[in-house]
């Protein structure tokens, strides 16, 4: 397949993701979580019950509009090649996989409302967190491995869980996480634990 | 009131508390948690439904066991006259607050046998955690404050969050978070960590 072809079937893809989820969400506020039927996300979609499957695994992440965490392309060469310190490194990758964990038509002013009414779904956001540091911690362990630490997954885990406070505040700073708000963040957390540690 | 009342009271009040988390533990995870009653839950306790209230808000917290945070007698002086480091004595005050969230009986095995069961109640556990971090902020923010740091809000949001993934870290290296296990996360961290800012 030419790769035009391929990109023409990724936006069709994002596409009928946003359609999903904004059926599924608008669906959920209206008749409230239990009462929607995936029959009924689907019709209101223009798909099938069985392409919805194709999109989502389960009604709760449609109405979320979350996604499996992937890896993007060349995040792992960002990550690897960059001449930042091993944290800002992290946090930046944790930024690039996290957000491809939300469909286009997520917001994230959208998904505190969705939180607020189906306080269930929780742990749906839980998991989330869970699985992007799950596909991270091999990629920092191997980089720490390389260079020669002697404990890479214990030093991995205090990376990794610096690094998700440092992303929580920078979405405390601002819900869209915007790199601003990342460097921001990044530096008080250094500025602070310096003088402290 | 003389002091032994008050004693023979409050020991009462923890037998009660044991009781209701019991009956409403083993009634959950036998009918389900929406099948659940207070009135159930209560009849097996042998209190009220009434008594039920001065205990625990709601079904869910009775079936988890979890209490408000407070400020356990001499936390706070502990935490001020320590002379620990600012973040060794932020983790002790978190450790010590977390431990007034749980009722007696309540193991952390069970907890998480009840996480599983019912994910929905995970939420609850969310909600925990940021309340015990409510009560710990001013303390940390007027201690910083006293030592004339510029921005106390802001280092004390560090400090806490950094806290709490030490504290996370203990807990992943024992359940039940001895104080040798919190010692052995705290000095991971700052070896780490003093190593790579």
């Amino acid at each position: 397949m030419s790769k035009i072809n391929a990109s023409v079937r990724d936006l069709r893809k994002l596409e009928t993701l946003a359609q999903i989820h904004d059926a599924a969400r608008q669906l959920a506020l209206a008749d409230g979580l239990s009462s929607v039927k995936i029959e009924d996300i689907a019709s209101k979609a223009n798909i099938s019950r069985r392409t919805f499957f194709n999109y989502f695994p389960s009604k709760e992440d449609a109405v979320l509009g979350l996604q499996s965490p992937t890896l993007p392309n060349g995040a792992v060469e960002r990550f690897e090649n960059s001449n930042d310190d091993i944290i800002t490194r992290t946090v930046r990758l944790v930024v690039e996989v996290t957000r491809t964990t939300t469909v286009a038509n997520s917001t994230a002013k959208g998904r505190r409302k969705l939180r607020k009414h189906f306080p269930e779904l929780i742990e749906r956001f839980e998991f989330r967190t869970k699985s992007v540091e799950k596909i991270i911690q091999p990629i920092v362990e191997d980089c720490l491995s390389r260079d020669g630490v002697k404990s890479p997954a214990q030093e991995a885990v205090v990376i990794l869980s610096l690094s998700a406070a440092i992303f929580k505040l920078a979405y405390r700073i601002d819900h869209e996480i915007k790199d601003e708000s990342v460097t921001k963040s990044i530096k008080t957390f250094k500025d602070t634990l310096k003088k402290r540690l």
